[in-house]
């Protein structure tokens, strides 16, 4: 049976992570940042060896077409992003290009040529770490973003996409949405702990979980804290600790959906011997279904209105995102799960609680996702780790499944 | 039986009470300001015209001596302060002052002539709002705070406490200190809710409470909020709300203390969809007794050990701040007690929460303090208010205590 070259696999991926390389051992290459533009010059490059054709359209998304038997069918499209957070790790984006090159390689080598082309995609600006909103380019490739605010978005220095795109040689001629396919698989690391905790070399992913953003604000009485018995206070700090054990109970255990604090503001007034008059924080909860989400949120309000009527201090929370589900292609996660039965591997269907292009690409097309583990779930971090054969296993998965897709229909 | 003016208390009040005030019903007196000056002044002026004769040390306090028919015995000494916070109310301290001048102005409409001599005190800085620390002045005449630490302290504008009192005219001539007492009586609003939820017109205090403050870390693991199960997180917040709870709990329940989380920290990295590595915090303890306080402090720590054994959370508390509590003196407590009962009104023992300058006075002269309620326990805050028969019944209970002390011994 088939398999791509391991060792070339990983040679592939470790020169490509020369460029942008820190002192961390992680990569430093934000979109169209000089190390952006020198990895996407050798992607091309060693794209254009294997016998591609590379096209690029005005967002500066890479488009390496390798043709099929019947050039004339929508090819089956697969890949990432190259660039990275600031610092970021070696594998995150990048894995999912490079094993779409190792692919090509290995058909090519192997004298296989499937009835569909295979196109290798490099997404810009999958991160937000320079421009955002994240997925921007994959964003308007599938018509969620308009073409006008992605240019016009700018970085901290005040540099326009429109510009880092020009400055970059990467504005490209191909209308934005231009490219269509008949599928799209996406190769990416974890970056959750659940693979690598559960042992099992590949996560079938489901799809993306549906995202709900709050501000919450939890106001009591601003009193001295001495002078305020125990007993007479409206402290926030006291509801909020009661509030946030029932959310996350009613997260974990309720739901089995996630729920986390990771903003929290200086209390009001923030005085050591004042017991605060509010707290303020961000909440962001998410389930793998829209629908459970949203009875999750009214149980957490039934929640804060009971202890509203058992304490004396009120809570606010204020929606400021939304992010529905996503539920990948039924037929790609079955060629995902046939082709990782074909190697035996271990596996487990996976539900991602990150954002991916994968998202918006679904809009447009069937698309799934293959994950790999990554070492103790570590992502966004120069310390992200994979070993070789972890990235074998999902290249070989990557393969299989392309093949099944191209050769199917 | 001897009482004061209630009209002309309240007038006084309110007449001195238009210097600095606020559009919200307030002061604004910061210490040696232009309004504390005047304040100053007019007390002065009141006091000159009520026969005593006033002296100044070199930290501004101010001394007004009416003589009794012993002079060469120590005076029985009453007072406060008259500097606000920015904005304060028109009770905290003034109060404590301005019923010295009417017992005094009582005693001389009613030629009554006690052994001991009266001296009205006017504290220097009490609040701490311009310069710190708080009680600055009557921390130097008791040997507390060296005076030539506290010449050299600043406020925000850089301006050294040394020049406020040359500026202000309060640079008096007199060695911080040489003025000594027999006694020391400070009436004073409770700043709290108890008297006033209890109804009670008087407040026997015992002493000040201990108070020990931390800062605390709680540190878990930083990690995605998409991608990490709620079991295996390692977060801090969760950790927080336990270790809050539990906290609680203990100063409350177990102790009859008092514990307040008054100042939060942003988290770290302090980002919507990260778990935080870490959450900070500052915690203020306070309990009557110095021992109870050790022991409420202990049994936190342990508690601490147990949920950092149940959960992959540290906890970090670092003490920044210790401060032993005050214990009023007996004989003083009883003058007070046996005035209040002359009087027939209701009253409580009842510990400060709050320092005042009792709390430095009674360090080097028997020493305790009256308090009257004030509207739901409202102190710092324009909006502090009491009655005029509230007024009426702490001058009243420190006009008669001071005539217990004066001719006692």
């Amino acid at each position: 049976m088939l398999k791509i070259n391991k060792k070339r696999l990983w040679q592939t991926l470790c020169r490509h992570g020369e460029i942008g390389a820190t002192e961390g051992g992680g990569l430093n290459r934000l979109c169209l940042s000089e190390a952006d533009v020198a990895a996407r010059d050798l992607f091309r490059a060693w794209c254009d060896e294997a016998g591609c054709q590379m096209s690029i359209d005005q967002v500066g998304n890479m488009f390496a077409l390798w043709p099929g038997q019947d050039p004339s069918l929508d090819a089956i499209a697969i890949g990432s992003h190259l660039d990275t957070q600031a610092p970021g790790g070696l594998y995150d984006g990048v894995l999912g290009v490079l094993s779409g090159l190792e692919l090509v390689r290995t058909l090519r080598d192997a004298n296989v040529k499937p009835n569909r082309s295979i196109c290798i995609v490099n997404w810009t600006n999958e991160e937000g770490a320079r421009f955002q909103p994240a997925l921007l380019a994959s964003g308007v490739w599938a018509g969620v973003i308009a073409l006008n605010t992605a240019l016009h978005t700018r970085d901290n220095n005040g540099v326009s996409f429109k510009e880092a795109l020009e400055t970059s040689g990467y504005a490209g001629e191909v209308p934005a949405g231009d490219h269509s396919f008949h599928r799209f698989l996406e190769l990416h690391i974890e970056q959750g702990p659940v693979l690598d905790a559960n042992n099992k070399q590949i996560g079938v992913v489901q799809g993306v979980q549906a995202m709900r953003w709050f501000e919450v604000v939890i106001t009591g009485q601003e009193s001295h804290a001495g002078n305020t018995p125990m007993n007479s206070r409206r402290d926030p700090v006291a509801f909020f600790a009661k509030w946030v054990q029932e959310v996350f109970a009613i997260a974990e255990a309720g739901f089995s959906g996630l729920a986390t604090i990771g903003r929290i503001n200086p209390a009001e007034p923030n005085s050591i011997n004042v017991i605060p008059k509010s707290v303020s924080f961000s909440l962001d909860l998410r389930h793998q279904y829209d629908d459970q989400l949203a009875l999750m949120i009214d149980e957490i309000k039934r929640s804060s209105q009971q202890l509203e009527l058992n304490t004396a201090c009120s809570i606010s929370m204020s929606e400021i995102w939304d992010s529905p589900a996503t539920v990948f292609d039924e037929r790609c996660i079955e060629a995902v799960r046939q082709a990782t039965r074909m190697y035996g591997y271990s596996s487990q269907d996976i539900v991602s609680g990150a954002g991916h292009d994968s998202v918006y690409v679904s809009r447009r097309v069937p698309t799934s996702m293959i994950f790999v583990p990554c070492k103790d779930g570590l992502s966004h971090n120069e310390a992200e780790s994979i070993t070789p054969e972890q990235a074998e296993a999902g290249a070989n998965v990557l393969l299989q499944s392309v093949l099944i897709m191209a050769n199917a229909e």
